[in-house]
C-alpha cells in the first residue's frame, strides 16, 4: 500500500481527497494535516467520516511528513507549498499540489496575478501541469505535479481539441463559467453564508480571476501562440459543479472539395474524438447536447456538448465537471495513479449521483 | 378606480400581477381569468392570497371581459391573444400583453421562431413595445402594449446606451443569461421538478431561444442597423432573478484631443447616464460593480454594472432584474401606469427583499 | 413624521426593519446604528438599498440617539440593551427591543438560560411583552416593549387559544419547529455557510434553546399555571420562514348534552375564532389545512391549521410565519404602531411573495 | 454473476438501484424495466449514466423477466407487484419489493390505509420485512422481501432498542419527520415543482400518512403489544435525506440499588449498543449529538443521536438516513446480499459525500 499524506485535509478539497482515497485499493492515508484542527479527531471536523476515519488531525510539518509517506497532497492556500518545498523533500516523496504554486511556468505572471512573491521558482520548470488527458506521459514521470484549477480544468478541456485543430479563433474565445459554492472554500466569510448565496447569482472577479492566465497558458500551447481570453466566473446557489459556456468564432477550414468553409458539426465532433475518443473520464455528449452539472456530480467525468450557430458563425461549447472531483481531488488522484503506475481509473469509478 | 382583468391569472406572472395590483391605489382587479381553475377560489390556487383575494377564477372570455373592465392583462401562452384580439376589443379596453404575440414587428420572424401562424398581424404595427424607459411616449398613447420578455428586458436595457452611442460593436455582442426557475412557468413538467433543478445548472435553447430575435430587433433600432447576436439562457436553482452577462468589443471613439481610443470607464458611465440618469427603476452601480439578483428581488429595479478589460478590448456588462417583476408583471403595471396617466411608480415602489 | 433610530441596523432583522419602515407613511429613519460598519454607506452593506437609503452607518450611542428620535429599535445581541438602558432614556423615547433582554419576567430564568447577568432588572416589570394579538392594550401604553422571539411568536400564537380554553393539556405540549437560516443571523460562522446548510437538515439546541422559557412563560399565563414543554428547533435550507408543528393531547370537555368528550374540529375552530376572529395578521386556515412558510413569505401573517387524530387523542397544530417579519421586524413595527396610535396595519400590508 | 432485473428502473429509487448495483461485484443488471420509457436508451432518461449503461428500457413483463434473472427488484407503485406476483415467479427468482405491497401483515390494515384491494394476500405471511438489522436471519432465507419504506426505516431503527428494552413508553411516541423531495418521486406534479418546494417547508399527510401503520406494526413487535403513534412527515427543500425527530416519555427502570428511576444517558446508550454495536450501517453518535442528513448523503448509514430532558422526563431521539439509499435502494441491495449470501456490505461501502 502506498502511504499518503494530506496537508490541508480539512478544506473541502482535502475532505474530498479523503472521501476518494477511502475507496482506493492501493492507498492508505497516514497523515491528516490541518493547521486549524491539530489534535482534533478528523471525524469531528467532518462528521460524515464518523467510524470511517479514526485519525486525529496533525500539523503541516512537511519535512516530517515526507519521511513517513510516499505521496503528499497539498490542498493549501497559494504560497504555502512554494514556501516550504525543497529538493530534499522531492527526493523522498512525490507531491501533488492542488494549489496554484506551480501551475504557471512564468513566475512573473504568477506574481502579478496572485500578488505574492514565489519562494521556490526553481521547481517551476520541473513541475508538470497535471491535466492528465493532455499531459499523461509527463505526469507518469513527474516528482511534482501541479494539479489544475477547477475552472481551468473544465475550461481548457472543453476547448482544447478545437484550438489544437484550428477550428476556432482563440482571439475570440470567451469563457462564461458558473460554479457551485464549495469552490469558495470552507472559510467562514460573510459572502459565503447560506442567506447571501441562496436565491442569488452574481459574477465576480470579472477580468481579474486568477484562473485566467492558467487557461491562457495551456490553450496557448494548443494554439502554438499566446492566447488572451475573457473569463468570467459566477457563483451559483448549489454545493458542487462547474459549467463552462464558451463562445468562439469558427475558422474556415479546407473542405474535401478544396474550398474553405466553416466546420460542420461532424467536423467538430471529429476533432473532439481525435483527442478524447479513448478518454474514460471525458464524455462527448455530441452536437446539440447541453451538459448539466448534476449529471457528473460526485464523479470524475467531464461532459462536453456544443452547438454551432450559422447565423453568427460562432460555436458555443459547454463543459461540466464536479469542481471537487475532476476539478480538484479526483484529478489529483488520477495524477497520483499515473505517477505510481496504478490503473488510471482506480478509486475513480464513481457513478454520478442523481438526484 | 380603474378596473382590471387578468387572463392567465394563475400562472406565476399572473399571480405576480395580482400581488402588485393589490398594492396599487388606482386599480382593482375584477376578473381573475384561468382556464384551468374555473370556479375555484383564487386563494385556493395561491394560498398566499388567503383572505386577500376573495374572488373565484373565471374563464378567459375576452369579449365579455372587455365590456367589464378598463384594462386587460394577458399572461397567456403564445398565440392566445393573437387568436382572439379584435378591433372591437381594442375600442373598449386597453390591453397589455405579456406574451410574445405583438413584440416582433416582422410577422415572418415571429412565425419562424415561434413555429405558429400569427392570427392577427394587422395589429403588429399599432402595438407598442412596452420597454418603458425606451418607448415611454409611445406607450402613453397606446391601446395595445407588447410587454417585453424577461430575458429581453434585462438584456436590452443593459446594452442599449452603449450601442446607441456607438461605444460597442453590436456584431460582437454575446449575451450569456441566467434565470431562476419561475421563468419556466407553473406547468407540471419533469425538467422543472425540484430534484431536477436543485443542485444543478445547465444551458438550454442554445442558439434557438425565442427571446433572441426580440433582443436583436430592439438593439437594431439602437444601432440603426440589423444586429445579430448570440444569446444563451441558463437555468439556475433559484426561484426568481435574471442575470445577463454581456460581452462586446469596445469601439474606438474620438477623444477630446482628436485621437481615437477605446472608451474609458468614465465615458461608458456617461453614456449610461445620458439615457438613464432620471430613470427611477434603473440603478447604475458603476464601473467594477457586479450586480446580484438578490439585490433586486421582489422589486422593479434593473441593476447595471460593467467592467472594461484592456487586455482584450472588450467590455463586460452585467444586468440584474427580478424576472417576475421588471421582467413581467412589474413592467406590465409600469406600462399600465403610463397608459392611464398614473404616476409611473404607483404600485411599484417595492423595496427589494434581502435575504 | 415620527423619527426612528435603529441600533443593529446591519443584522438581518435590522435590515428588515429598514425594508418595512421605508414603506411606512408615518416614520422616517434617522439613525442607522451599526457598530461593525460605522461611517460606511448603509447601501454598501445592503446593496438592495442602493438609491433607497442614502445614510451612513452610525455608532450605537443610545444616549445621543435618544435625544434625536422618538422611537428606538434595538436589534442587538442579548445583554446590550440591558447594559445601557436608563430611566432617562425611557423618559425621552419609546423603545422596542428585538433582543431577549426584557422578555422574561423572572430575572433568574433569564440569567440561567442566557448565561449572563442582567444589568437592568429594574425595567423587567415595566416592560410589556409585545405579542400584539395577546397584549394589545398594554402595548399601547408602554414605554418599553420586549419584542417576542421568532420561534416564540409562532409557537405561542399557534397554541394560545387552545390552552386558554382548556382544550389541550399543556403538560403534553411538544413543539417541533423548523426555521430558515436567516434566523441564525449574519455572523460569518462556519455552520451557516451555504455548503453546510444547503441539502441538509438538523436539529440543534435540543432541550436547551433559549426560546423555551419564553414560550413556557407566556403559555403559562394562558393556562393559569406553570407550563413545561419540549421545544426542538431545526435548521432548514431556506432563507426565511418558521413552521411550528405542535403536538398535544386533547382534554375532554363538557358537551351540550352534559357528557364529556374530546373536542371536535368545530370546537377547536371556535376557540381559535374566539381570540383571533378580528385579527388581521392571523389567518385561520382551518381543520385539515397544512400551512406552508412560502404562503407568508415577506408578510406579517401567521397562518394556522390543525388536524385532530382520533386514534391517539392528540391534536397537531401547525403555524407558519416569516421569521424576519412577524418573527422580528414586522411585529416590532406593529408594536410601534400601537405605541404611537397609528393604524395597526400601517406599513405592514405586505402581500406574501410567491414563489 | 447474479443477474438482476429492475421493474420501475426510471423512478428515483430505481435509478439509485442502478447507481449502487453498477458498483456491486457480484451482480449485473440485465433488465431495465420502465413502462414509461420502453425502447428508450436508459442513459437518455438518466444522462448521468451516459457511457455507463448501454441498455434500453424494457417493459414490465415480470413473467418473462423471471425466466431471465436471479433477482427482481420492484420499484413500482403500490398494488403493482401484488397484482402480478405468482408462486411460479417465486419459484424462479428472488424478489425484493420496494413498494408497500407486502410490508403489512394484516391485509385489512393495508387496504384501509392504501385504499386498494390486495390482489395476492396469500404471500403476506411468507414475505419477510426486510429491515436487515432486525430481521437478518429471516431475510437470509426469504424468497420475497418487503423492503421497508424510507420514513419507516429511519423511524423504526431510531426507536427500536429503547422500546425493546422498555426504556420509553410507546404510547407517548411522536415521530416528526422531515424528508428531501426525491421521496415524492419523479412524477411531474405541480406540488413538486422547484418553485413550489424551494424556500418552503410544510407538513403533509398529517395523521394519515401510509407509513404510520408500518412503523406501528414493527414497533409493536418490539413492544410486545400494539403501538399507536403520531407520525408527521414534512417536505424539505433538499433532494435527499430524512431526519426523524422522535419524542417519548422515559419509563422508570430498576436501578442497581433497587430503586426505580428514569434511565440515564449511559443506560440509553447501553440499550442502543446492545442491538447495534456490531451493525456497520448504524452509527451511534451518542448523547447530545444531533445527526445531520448531509453526514449520510449517498451512503447506507443510519446516524442516531439522542438527548434526555430531565425537565419533562422525555427523551428526544434523532435519526438520519439518505432516503434513496438506506431508505430504499441501499437497503434493497443489503437485503439481496443477505438473500444470496454475499458479504452484507458488498456494493454498499459508500462514503457519505460532503458537501
Amino acid at each position: 500500500m502506498v502511504k499518503a499524506g494530506i496537508i490541508g485535509a480539512t478544506g473541502y478539497a482535502g475532505a474530498e481527497l479523503v472521501r476518494i482515497l477511502l475507496g482506493h485499493k492501493e492507498v492508505e492515508i497516514k497523515w491528516y494535516g490541518s493547521r486549524s484542527y491539530i489534535d482534533e479527531a478528523y471525524s469531528k471536523v467532518y462528521q460524515n467520516m464518523f467510524q470511517l476515519v479514526e485519525d486525529t488531525c496533525l500539523d503541516d510539518n512537511i519535512g516530517e511528513l515526507a519521511k513517513q509517506v510516499d505521496v503528499i497532497f497539498t490542498a493549501t492556500p497559494q504560497g504555502f507549498l512554494a514556501g516550504v518545498l525543497t529538493e530534499e523533500i522531492l527526493q523522498q516523496v512525490k507531491v501533488v499540489d492542488l494549489s496554484a504554486d506551480y501551475r504557471l511556468k512564468d513566475v512573473g505572471v504568477y506574481e502579478k496575478w496572485y500578488g505574492i512573491t514565489h519562494k521556490s521558482p526553481q521547481f517551476l520548470e520541473e513541475a508538470v501541469y497535471g491535466l492528465c488527458e493532455i499531459n499523461r506521459e509527463q505526469v507518469k514521470k513527474a516528482r511534482l505535479v501541479a494539479n489544475p484549477g477547477c475552472y481551468t480544468t473544465c475550461s481548457i478541456l472543453t476547448a482544447w481539441p478545437l484550438i489544437k485543430e484550428g477550428l476556432i479563433d482563440p482571439a475570440t474565445l470567451i469563457v462564461d463559467a458558473k460554479s457551485g459554492t464549495s469552490g469558495a472554500g470552507r472559510g467562514a466569510k460573510l459572502p459565503n453564508l447560506f442567506c447571501e448565496v441562496n436565491e442569488n447569482i452574481k459574477a465576480y472577479g470579472v477580468t481579474t480571476h486568477r484562473h485566467t492566465p492558467e487557461i491562457e497558458e495551456q490553450l496557448g500551447y494548443a494554439a502554438g501562440e499566446p492566447v488572451t481570453i475573457n473569463f468570467t466566473p459566477h457563483l451559483v446557489p448549489m454545493n458542487r459543479g462547474i459549467l463552462a459556456t464558451e463562445y468562439a468564432s469558427l475558422k474556415k477550414i479546407r473542405q474535401e472539395d478544396g474550398s474553405f468553409a466553416l466546420p460542420t458539426g461532424g467536423q467538430v465532433m471529429a476533432a473532439y474524438e481525435k483527442y478524447y475518443k479513448d478518454e474514460y473520464f471525458i464524455r462527448l455528449l455530441g452536437e446539440g447536447a447541453c451538459p448539466e452539472t448534476k449529471w457528473v456530480e460526485g464523479s470524475n467525468f467531464v461532459d462536453i456538448g456544443f452547438q454551432i450557430d450559422p447565423r453568427t458563425g460562432r460555436i458555443i461549447l459547454m463543459g461540466a465537471i464536479d469542481n471537487l472531483v475532476k476539478g480538484a481531488a479526483g484529478q489529483a488522484v488520477q495524477n497520483m495513479n499515473l505517477m505510481f503506475g496504478f490503473p488510471e481509473q482506480e478509486g475513480l469509478q464513481l457513478v454520478p449521483m442523481f438526484p
